[in-house]
């Protein structure tokens, strides 16, 4: 990823602000637009071949409408959608740039732009892999931008509105804005619940045997848990700015759903720093176990020194060679060491056992 | 609970919101409703035989009515509640949430929804376990909802209710209210005690002998510490904004016990970042105790090696079988030896001593 | 003490808020109550007999009065100079509650309420010894409620009354306030003060010779300090609140010396949080101290092995008893022996003064 | 770095504030001032040929005016630019004080005052160099102050005044205030990303094998960041004041791309405190992974010593010369205690293996 | 320090608040009262012989009046010059207590006081040492106190107004507070520099060899960093408080001056900060050199203990003395021996080569 970015500052290092360029993965899909008009009675959805065609399409202004844009890296594409909906270049950079960070803006003419992250975290590679979203909120339109990946992530919401004339259909786009963040958001909750499981996961293998990979995994875990600090606190900032000024275009029944949605992303974070608290905690187990199986190694190497150290003095002492040694001639003196070397073990097991350490 | 949250998340993800779902532990009583009637003269108990004769209630104005529903487990029992206390969609969704951190809500109408935890720490699992309350104060109504239990946990106040024409039968439903939280932060406290005590006994433990359980023991310790502090944070926050925003159905009179409950909150936080501290601390004081073992472990053993190894040697030495070596032919050299040797182990243990290592 | 409180919470868990219970340590002295009526012109000390005396009293409007109540743990005494004084039972329930943190409240009838702890340091058992005291002042009256103990902590400020006309007396009532706080602050600087010779001394004991003892005191040192700043913190904020709402009883020409005792718990503060990096980073030095002296250890070890381990495979290989070992035969083999062994000692120790282990 | 500060302080320590000195690394290079005046239509760059001639331009008002000048050694040269642009004495001083932190200053007669640091990391020394930058706003003129070093930093800028007639060009000299900083925030992406790589170089060294390099290289890094966030952290500051502060020479259309600069400062502040963390993680991870060799090598000693120390007693009591040991005498009993040898070997061997120890 | 102050607190408890005492170290000098009269055109630098002729001054009102008062350890003429200037009870009491934290405070008549600190750094005892200053504005009038020590600190700017007409005799005396505090804080970066280098000093130490010592001369470090942040956090604040109040005494144009000493006043914390971390940091770093260290004993030992322990076998294996051990009858089985063991000494080493032992 740092790759990546680097890229990324060198190139546009230099270059006028605001100019248009795709700094995410490599893909070589077209973007693929999908319209969705609804209101309470009836709904059509149906795909724009080509994005040349939107300029001709007339949006009528007792319905709802949602532009699902599926891929942002052909530049000419934003460009162009843009003249059409009329939007600063500051939104179109911002849709482009699969780095920049979660973010909620204002602009005249009642343009609210959204822009946040799609999380999946891959239990494979272990890492968190993010999609680029970005939600522009003009009068009765919605437009959502979103890197072209294998799936249509808001597939759930169109659906719901298909399925049925419920609150999706009755409420107005700024309730469909609610309902693709809150997608989001519940998104991260399972994210975050993957790694709750890996957390615990790594917790049972420290408590149980302190392998020395657990501290790698814990760190990278930690990284990942960054990775999901970073989309996650500035977007509750993002919809508490939503919420404390004013727009006319948020209704305040859509508010209180707003707002549900900020305490959803304040126990995000609660969870997240919780996690964080963990993991430091689980690095101090780790280390406390090493530590503890180093005290029994060298409680290992002490016992055995303590025991045969002695006995191979003994050993050596009558190994040698003078002339005058009285015990080597006595009869018994043989099985009489034997008899001292086993009291000794013994005696110096029961003061082991005594200290701990056996 | 891991594992319970994210089902949740898998399950919920991509329905609309404000679905009612039941994410708790399965249970499999059926919901019991208390209609508890009173004024400063009288008082009624009874218990509301089906979920679907609560429509044919009539409440009278000038007495107080409290609700208390045990059992959230039932989507079809709280949505009725739901439809005849006229409560928004958001409430039901909260109460039938027992993930919801805790949070005090207003909606229209002067509903005032408020929703905690209680906890309980169960000294044999030694963890912490909370149970979904949510109480809705509309009118001279209060509505309480409990997770489905062994015990009916608001059953002190309905004792004093019942018991006296005191304090809580003059007041009106806002200082019901306030008994109820009362009752639960004192719970709290209850439970901060037994954490005291463990942490208590595991100091003791510590200072004793660092056993390496302890380590664990210390780190369940600050995982359950953070579940209270999950239940006990937004608590505050909670009380702190029903006191800021000035609520017609909150009497001052009542408010001045809000503030008292604001204070045990307070209260209640800073004793759990005392423990906090304590616990890394414990944390600490274990790590340099297994340091410490670890120096008397290798003071032993440099102890007997420095003793043993030169003694071997010499009796090494003697050992060789040079055919010239004269010492081997002296009388007294063999005595000699030993007193040399003992002179030696003298030294070398005065030595020892001066060090501090015996 | 957290024995205590929890027979606290689980005695009071389940009664009515504001039931008057003490639940301090056991005392069996009568509560004694001393009136200290005074201005600028004269002033008079006496005790009340019985409790109930105090109903008696006549209290004239163009003097001070100063009603200092030693003793906390009778009920009765308390109900009824809160019955006298027209007390809030919220007040009363703080008065007896020793577990009560520093807090102020005003309440209705100008009646402002300060309580908070006199704290003593106790050289012997090493621990700080709280003391519950709680003011309250009404129009031209000042109630101090002080634990029953030893000494009458107010004394001095008696005597100043009795000694002169000075700036007490000349003084309303709110300047007796914060002559009490004053001298209760004054009080915690010596608390402090003696913290920071313990401290100190263990400084010194780290720094010549990392006891095991030491840590264990840094931790009963970082006890002590947790129970000081849990006094000292809500006391500072305590005293803001009393500045920044602005209290008609209150003069200004008071609330410049409040200021003045503000300032003074901002250094307490500061103090003790120094003091909490000093002792953070002194576990920091004795865990380093103890690494330290562990290296050292193993050096011994490491030494007495290096030299000793090649001298006894020299000398076990001229003990092998095979038939055709011509070395053994020759003539000055045997002190040629000895010379090989000396040189490679000296080399040995040469390198370990090289490698600064000697 | 230090060096050059402390002689700063001495130096100027007594005399009058205000005095101009230059405290930066001597270089001896004439001051450059470049002159770029332009408006939508037409461009013009020239050359200043010396400081003096600035005193005889007349500067259109129909036109912005840029005065680039790359060189803040000469006292001199300053001075006469404050007089003939009428600066604060505080500017001129900020100017050439090359340790000035990142500040931005509001004068009377509308002038903007921003200072802040060009940040190039070093790959070769691995430090973060700075030069010092200044950019005065007055009416419609703007002037930049650069050290004196290779290369003119601020060309992107001027390259793009020249090579269309585009946005810079078209919008007022507030734009060109921003495009300039926004260069140098750019950069502080690349020096972040070289960072970055430094930082998962290190990782991979460390997670590989942990030299005793890395951890001073970690620290090295560590300073480093600090030396960023030095820059950077009153750099957010300065841009949000000038948001906040709503000046008449920042126009709404600029004060859009000034708000996106502040998003990338705090892009940039979050990824430095990420990197803080990682740092300290790293260290955490190295420490661990010294810990674990630690206890590998300890493994082999003790492996070394069990599997030696009784063969070598087994071996020593056969080398006993007692006349009476029957063993000595039997025809297999040398075979027997290879076979005993080897059998305890095993045995030994397979008890490590269980343990994990192989 | 410590001692001082204890002693302070005893003493002055229960004496009456304002009571003016000396607590700083004992001095025998008689307070020396300097009297700089300047305006504009002139100026009159004069000796007061007695403090008691202060009293029949004669101060014209177009002149600005500095009283330098060196010594504020005689409470009689502070209590004097208290009366004359008729100051507030409390500033006296401030001026001479000389564990008064820095502060600011105004009083009623326009009485401006500012109390700070002198930090000198001893570069012998390692120690800061600091110095109690005051500075009271009254009208044209500056009242400087300082500790009676060798050298009068004030002693540039005096000069400053005798050299020369220039800014400080052009402006009044608030501009002549913040020449006297601009003084103080450059005296900080100086401090600030020493223990800047001896940081570093400390870092190479460190990275060259981790000795003892360092550990404590960290600590000793970090100590003055306390006594130093302990200045100067109250210092900003107490700027800050003098911008954020719009004094008249301090007038618009001097104000931007104390903005430039706020300035400064953020980066000495800054600074301070980033030594503290780096304080820190050199901790872990020292912490794993030992570790480092400790490691390399090892490997010595154990590295020793493999080669010598198989080779002792060996040797004793061939020292038995059985009856029926066919090698030892062979006629090249002893140079054999010498060719293993010396063939197993080589695979060891290149063993342990590989291993990066050795």
């Amino acid at each position: 990823m740092s790759k990546r970015k680097r890229n990324n500052a060198q190139t546009t290092l230099g270059t006028s602000p605001g100019t248009l360029t795709y700094v995410g993965a490599d893909v070589n899909y077209a973007t693929k637009i999908t319209w969705v008009e609804y209101n309470n009675e009836e709904y059509k959805v149906c795909q724009i071949p080509h994005f040349s065609d939107l300029n001709q399409l007339e949006l009528s202004k007792n319905k709802r409408h949602w532009f699902n844009i599926d891929g942002i890296h052909e530049p000419q594409v934003i460009a162009t959608i843009g003249e059409i909906f009329n939007l600063h270049p500051l939104i179109l950079e911002d849709i482009m740039n699969t780095e920049q960070k979660p973010k909620f803006e204002s602009y005249e003419g009642n343009q609210l732009f959204f822009t946040f992250k799609m999380l999946n975290y891959n239990a494979t590679t272990r890492e968190i892999e993010s999609e680029h979203l970005s939600l522009v909120l003009i009068d009765n339109c919605v437009l959502s931008f979103q890197e072209e990946r294998t799936t249509d992530i808001f597939l759930p919401v169109q659906n719901r509105i298909v399925a049925s004339a419920g609150k999706t259909r009755k409420n107005g786009v700024d309730y469909l804005i609610y309902c693709l963040i809150d997608l989001v958001v519940d998104n991260y909750f399972m994210c975050l619940d993957c790694l709750s499981d890996e957390i615990e996961r790594l917790e049972e293998d420290i408590i149980q045997d302190a392998k020395p990979l657990a501290m790698r995994e814990l760190y990278g875990l930690k990284r990942e848990e960054m990775t999901l600090r970073k989309s996650i606190y500035p977007l509750r900032e993002m919809i508490a700015t939503v919420l404390r000024e004013d727009y006319p275009s948020i209704t305040h029944y859509t508010s209180l759903y707003f707002r549900d949605v900020l305490d959803h992303t304040s126990q995000l974070i609660e969870n997240i720093d919780s996690h964080r608290d963990l993991i430091a905690s689980l690095m101090d187990l780790y280390l406390s176990q090493v530590s503890n199986k180093m005290n029994n190694i060298m409680k290992v190497l002490t016992v055995i020194s303590v025991i045969f150290m002695p006995l191979t003095f003994v050993a050596g002492i009558y190994g040698m060679n003078f002339d005058n040694m009285p015990e080597l001639h006595w009869k018994y003196s043989y099985p009489v060491v034997w008899v001292v070397m086993i009291v000794m073990v013994i005696l110096m097991l029961i003061g082991f056992k005594r200290k701990g350490w056996l």
